[in-house]
C-alpha cells in the first residue's frame, strides 16, 4: 500500500488533528525532514517530534484516535521504538511504520508498516526519510491541503535519481577532506532548516559512533549565540549548507569561519544544482536528502583515512545496556 | 500586568490556536520548559520552538492573529529576535517579551513586554524561564483548562526560594567539580525531558561560548542511538538528571557511564528534593529551574579554577559579524 492510499484510509475514517513522529539516533533524524515540512506548513495539524524514550515515559496528552504516529527502526528491532509502537496503538492512534526489516518487532504493533531499502545504493539509504516525508505530504493535502502538492511530489519523484548522480561526483573531494580531518581530535557539524538534524545525526551517529571521533552540532541560527565562540585556527568544522530559504543563515556562518580561518568543509546544495531537479517552491525539504547522500561518501572516505570501518563498535551489538 | 492578565486579554478577544517561542542561544534555552510543558500537555494548541532567525527566513504558514508568539532577550537587543517581533506584528500575532531591558528594540512591536530580572541572584536568573512557563501554563488553563493549574501556580510561587536556597549547598561540590574538569579538552552534557535544553545551554554558552572547552550535547534517551560509543575511561560528562517521568532515561544513561569508568559529574534534582517543594504531578517542569540554578555554581568555580571569567569573549559584544 502506498503512502497515499494509507493516509486516505486514515483520514477517510477518522478526524486527524496531530501528527507525532518517533525514532532514535539516526532515524530520529531521518523523521525529521517530515516534522519540519509539517511544522512549517501545518495551518493547523499539531506537529511533534520525540526520541522514542521520551514518548514511552512522558506520553504527551493529545495522543489518541486523531493521531497519527509515524515511527522507524532501521532493523526493526529497536526496543523503545518497538515500545512506542506498542504504546501508540493502546491509545488508539494510527501507526504507521518505516523498517528495512519485515516482519520485525517493530511490525507488530503497526497497522501500517513501509518497507524501505537500505544498502542497495546512496539513494537506498534516503528511503526512510523520503517516505516520512511522502506520508507528511499525503497528511497536509488530504487534511488541510496543500498548494505545492504537485511540486513536492515531483520533487519525491525525481530526488533518488538527482542524489545518485551527486554523489559519482563527489570522491575526490570526499578523500580531501578525509586526509585533512583524519587527525582531528574533534568536529563540529552545522546546517539549518530542514537538513538541522542530517547535522544531528553526522555528528552523534557518523562521527562519535561510528569514528570514535569527539562532535559537537548545532543550528546554523545558533552558532552565533554560543558556539562560534569556540573558532580559532584550524578548529574543525563542516557546515551543511541549504538552498532556499535558510540559506543566509548557512552563508553567515561560513562568512564567520573563513574570516576566522577555522578549517571549514562546506557540502553545499547548490553545488549539486538542487533546484534544477526540484521546484523552488519546495527546494527546502530536499536538501537534507542531497546532504545525507553526499556526506556519506565523506564518512566512508574518513573511515578509510582512519581505518576504522564505520560498523566497528564498542558495546553496540555487543553487550545488554 | 502579569501572565494571567495578559492571557487573558489576549484569549478574551482572539480564538488562539498555536503558540510560538522564539529566542537565540541561552535565551531560547530558557524558553523550552514552557514548550515542553505545552507540547506535552496541549490537547489542540499547536505549539512551537525556533532560533529566530529560522523564523525568520522560513516562517511558519500558520502565523497569525490566531497566534501567540513568545519570545526572549535578555538585554533586548538581540537583531534576529528584534526582526522576529517585528515580522510576529506584521503577521498580526499577538506579541509577548522577554527581556531585563526596558524600552530596548525588542519591545517595540511587543503587544506586551515583561520585565525580569537578572544579576540580582541565583533565582533571578531564573525569572525569563519562570515566566515564560508561567504564560504558557495560562495559555493552556484558559484556551482548554489544565487539571494541575493549581499545582503548577503553586509550584511557581515556590520555585525561586527553593532554587536559592539549593545553590547554598553546593559550594563544596562546585569546587571539586571544577577541579577535576579543569583540564579536560572537552565536556560532553547530557539530560531529558524539560531540562534536555538546559544541556544545551550549559554546552553551547557555559562551555563552548564563556569557557572556550570543546562540547556537545544531546538528550539522555538518544545516547545509545549514537553518543555512547564514544565512553571511554575518563571522557568527561556532566549528566543533569531528573526527578519525574523522565528519570529513568537519565538513570540508564548514569549506569553506563559508570560501568565504563567514564569521569561522570551528576546534579539531580532529588537530592534537592524538589518533589517535596512541588507536586509530583507537575514536578516534571519544575527541574530545569534547579539544575540551571546549581550548574550556574559549578560553570562559576570552573571558570575560577581555569581563570577564565564567564564574561571574557573573542568576539560577541567586540566586532560586527
Amino acid at each position: 500500500m502506498n503512502s497515499k492510499d494509507i493516509i486516505s484510509e486514515i483520514v477517510g475514517s477518522n478526524d486527524i488533528t496531530s501528527v507525532m513522529f518517533v525514532g532514535c539516533g539516526a532515524s530520529k533524524g531521518e523523521l525529521y525532514p517530515a516534522k519540519y515540512f509539517l511544522d512549517h506548513n501545518a495551518k493547523n495539524l499539531q506537529v511533534s517530534h520525540y526520541t522514542a524514550n521520551e514518548f514511552n515515559f512522558a506520553t504527551p496528552a493529545n495522543l489518541g484516535s486523531s493521531t497519527i504516529v509515524i515511527s522507524a527502526s532501521l532493523g526493526g528491532t529497536t526496543p523503545e521504538t518497538v515500545k512506542s509502537n506498542s504504546i501508540a496503538k493502546e491509545h488508539g492512534a494510527h501507526v504507521i511504520t518505516l523498517t528495512r526489516a519485515e516482519g520485525s518487532p517493530l511490525t507488530v504493533d503497526a497497522d501500517y508498516t513501509i518497507v524501505h531499502r537500505f544498502a542497495e545504493s546512496y539513494s537506498a539509504k534516503l528511503e526512510k526519510m523520503g517516505y516520512a516525508l511522502e506520508l507528511a505530504v499525503e497528511i497536509l493535502n488530504q487534511v488541510e491541503g496543500y498548494e505545492y502538492y504537485p511540486d513536492m511530489i515531483d520533487g519525491l519523484n525525481r530526488i533518488y535519481d538527482f542524489c545518485d548522480d551527486a554523489v559519482k561526483t563527489v570522491e575526490k573531494d570526499a578523500k580531501y577532506f578525509a586526509e585533512q580531518y583524519k587527525d582531528a581530535p574533534g568536529i563540529y557539524v552545522m546546517s539549518s532548516g530542514a537538513t538541522a538534524e542530517v547535522a544531528y545525526s553526522s555528528s552523534v551517529c557518523l562521527m562519535m559512533e561510528m569514528q570514535w571521533i569527539n562532535s559537537g552540532n548545532f543550528h546554523s541560527g545558533e552558532f552565533f549565540h554560543g558556539p562560534f565562540e569556540i573558532v580559532e585556527k584550524d578548529v574543525p568544522f563542516i557546515l551543511f549548507m541549504n538552498e532556499g530559504s535558510t540559506r543566509p543563515l548557512d552563508a553567515r556562518a561560513l562568512t564567520f569561519l573563513q574570516r576566522f580561518d577555522a578549517k571549514v568543509t562546506t557540502l553545499d546544495a547548490l553545488d549539486f544544482g538542487l533546484s534544477s531537479a526540484v521546484k523552488k517552491t519546495v527546494v527546502d525539504y530536499f536538501n537534507p536528502f542531497v546532504i545525507t547522500a553526499v556526506f556519506r561518501v565523506y564518512a566512508e572516505q574518513l573511515a578509510i583515512a582512519r581505518q576504522h570501518p564505520l560498523t566497528k563498535r564498542r558495546y553496540m551489538w555487543k553487550l545488554e545496556y
